[in-house]
Formats: structure tokens, sequence, C-alpha cells
């Protein structure tokens, strides 16, 4: 398999994806929020850029209103973007529509390019590397939202959950480019204690001073969700598994 | 000690240094031949942005002229920008007026900024950090050189190289903004074959399509020289250390 990153999906052209299978990470919180809604039954989650737009949809669908401005949910909205606040209660049986500052951009401008888009974050990462061997992925591009249009090391970290999940350069065939070879590196240098690494990162500081501390804890346990979010039709879903 | 870094030199503005210790580093290759040209006795290293100006440059100090054009030296040069060619018989008690893409415009465009300015790379990360040590230096700006502006693993592993060799974020009052800790993550997760880290990049990869893989070599040797190449008077220098 050949991987590709890019440290922000500002420095992506869509022509660049076009037929690779593209994975957006935006680890905290936005593609970690996205798995958790969907592990708890929320049917869709609609990714949407602008603030107006979000609360026209969510209004004419029905849907749970999410989304942040500076980390806390705007007024009127249902939920911020805490991951932790997306229950079954909440969400299940029902569309999610998320207003985000980075990964609903993120999402948003690759969404139209990849062959396959789907959200990924450390909390999925080996069931996304597993869906991406069951669809024997052949070229992978690993999209970070980073932020605001900068380097962020939870998503360079967690892209190198995924590729450490994918195999290794040294093994058996994956083929890294350069960014994806110091993601991988970067996710082997602090792979023992995740946590620590995302407590190093400056979105985790903003997010323990808006008291989300918690949200950050729930972020860096790796593995504990079996749901990959696919894009499909304006919205990411957890499609039936083809057996 | 403050350690921040940057991935390219581009992305530094001059106000942004003033007041740091300023370490460039452009492990393939200018700052790893620097610190060979100064071990092997020559008394300074300008680097020259312009081909013209390191031609006319080295006629009238009667320096040896060395630097690349796509990896090679252009014709008239005295020497490419291999460090292994820049031997005592060459370059013993002389100047040395080095013209190289990034590397050179990478130390002019930080050299007036910083409170000091020093060049470093894997062979001699070791002295550069006990030389940091011995200035009580408070305030350290990794500028890594990068390639055309962009991100380059070979310059990041070895900021986190330098960065490792200052003590730890967790440990000893060292504190990395997130770039930094990205370095050091890389740097710890490769640490146990540079050689093979070195190798996976782009740069390697040129250089040894010109026949230049020795050069990736001799980069990639940890500590093996004790000199701190030092800017002083629009040149590097090894000073007379104190004692």
């Amino acid at each position: 398999m050949q991987v590709r990153v890019w440290w922000t999906y500002r420095q992506v052209e869509a022509w660049e994806l076009r037929g690779w299978t593209v994975a957006v990470v935006d680890c905290l919180r936005a593609t970690t929020t996205i798995a958790a809604a969907l592990a708890a039954g929320c049917t869709a989650v609609v990714p949407v850029e602008d603030e107006g737009v979000a609360r026209r949809w969510a209004v004419e669908r029905g849907a749970v209103l999410a989304g942040e401005r500076s980390c806390v949910p705007p007024s009127g909205f249902d939920l911020g973007n805490s991951p932790i606040a997306f229950t079954p209660a909440v969400v299940s049986g029902r569309e999610v529509v998320l207003w985000t500052t980075n990964g609903s951009r993120a999402l948003a401008r690759v969404s139209a390019a990849g062959a396959e888009v789907l959200a990924f974050s450390l909390i999925n990462a080996a069931a996304t590397a597993a869906h991406l061997a069951r669809e024997r992925c052949r070229r992978l591009a690993i999209v970070c939202a980073g932020t605001e249009g900068e380097f962020a090391l939870e998503d360079a970290f967690a892209a190198g959950a995924l590729i450490h999940r994918l195999g290794t350069p040294e093994g058996n065939g994956l083929s890294t480019d350069e960014w994806a070879t110091a993601a991988l590196l970067m996710y082997r240098g602090g792979r023992e204690d995740p946590r620590a690494v995302l407590d190093a990162t400056a979105a985790a500081a903003k997010l323990r001073r808006r008291g989300l501390g918690m949200d950050v804890v729930f972020a860096a346990r790796e593995d504990v969700l079996d749901v990959v979010p696919l894009w499909q039709a304006g919205a990411l879903r957890v499609p039936a598994r083809r057996t």
C-alpha cells in the first residue's frame, strides 16, 4: 500500500486525491466525535462549514445540532463538539449536523475528491486499518485537519497510529512518503503514552482551559470503537458491513 | 530551556527570533558539510545565497569555492557540497565560500536575527547540546532548512536529536512547543537506526541517484565531531573555547 500524509487539509489540492482512499483525522476533536456519535447509534453525521447552514439544515432535517465556536456550543445548539456528550440517549436513530472549525472544513474539502473518504482518529484506528485491509486499499491519502492551516501534533500522531496498524515500511510492502514516515516515527516515539502526547498539544491546553480536559482523555484511548465513518451522500455513515 | 522548532526557514519571521539562540539544521547536507569543513581546519565558512556572489567572493578572498546545483558542483567550483570532500588537505587554514540551495538561504535569513546563531546536524548534536549548556541558553529556536519551503524529515529528525540531548520535557525544565515535541518524538521513534531514517528521505534518494549515497552514510553518524559552528562577522567559525 502507498501512504501519503498532509499536515493540513489546506496543503492538499483536490486533483492530488483522485483515485486515492482519503482518511481525514481531526483527533481533537471532530473525527473523534464523529466516531463516537456513530458508535452511539446516530444514523449520519453531516459536517457543515457554515454556522447558518448548520442551523437551517438541523431544523429542516430534524437533526441534532452540534458544533463549537472556540471549543463551546454556540447559543441554541443541542451539543458542543465533546465526544463524551454524544450518548445513545441523545443521538440514537437521529442525524447530527456538525459545525466545527477545522474538521468540517477538512472533510468538506476532500469529500468530493477521493475514491473513498473516511474519518478516523486514535479511538477507531484499528477498525480503520481493518477496513482498509478488507477493501484491499492500495493508495491511502491521510489528510490531517491541523490547526488553522498549521501542523498539529495530535493529528500527525493519530496518522502514525493508523499507519502503524497497516504494517511496516520495512516489512510488507507499505510505501510511505516522507510525511507518512515522520508520522509513523512520531507514533513509535510516543506510543507508550498517547495521553502524554495529546496532553502536550496546544489543542489540549485550549480544551483544558475551557474545562474540557476529559475530551482529551477520551480521545487518547486507542482502538476502543469498532466503527469506520464513511462518506456517503453528503454525510458520514456506518454502512452495513459486507460479509 | 524553552525550545521552538520551525519545519522550514520560510515560516520564520525575523522578529520571532529576537533574543533567541538560533540553531540552523540542513542535515543533507549544508550544516553537516559546514561542521566537517571546520573540523578539517578551515578557518571560516561563508554561506552565500547567490552563485555569482559566491564566485566573486572566492576570488577576492582566495577562498575555496564550494557549492552545488542539483547536488553537484557547478563548473569552476573547487568542491561540491559533499562533506566527505572537505579534507584538511583541501581546506585547512583556508576560508570556504559555500553556495547551496536551502542551507545557505536558511543561514542568511536567520543570521541577522538571533542573539546567537549556530549550525548543527546529527554529526555534532552532542557538541551543540554541550555548548548550549555551557552558555546557559534559555531560549533555543531551531530552524530547519527544509526542502524548497517544505518539511524535510532529516532536518526534523536532527532537531529531535539535539532536543533529546538537552534533556527531557518531563524531566528537567525543558519546555517544548508542539513542533519541538513532534521532532523529539520522531527522534525517539527512529533513534535506533538514524541511517534508516535518513535513507527514507527524498533528499537521500536524490543523492543516491547522483552517486552520492556516501554523503547520507556520513551525515547519519551521530556525535562524531566536536565542533560548533557559530555565526560571527558574516561567517561560521569555531571560536577558541572559553575555559
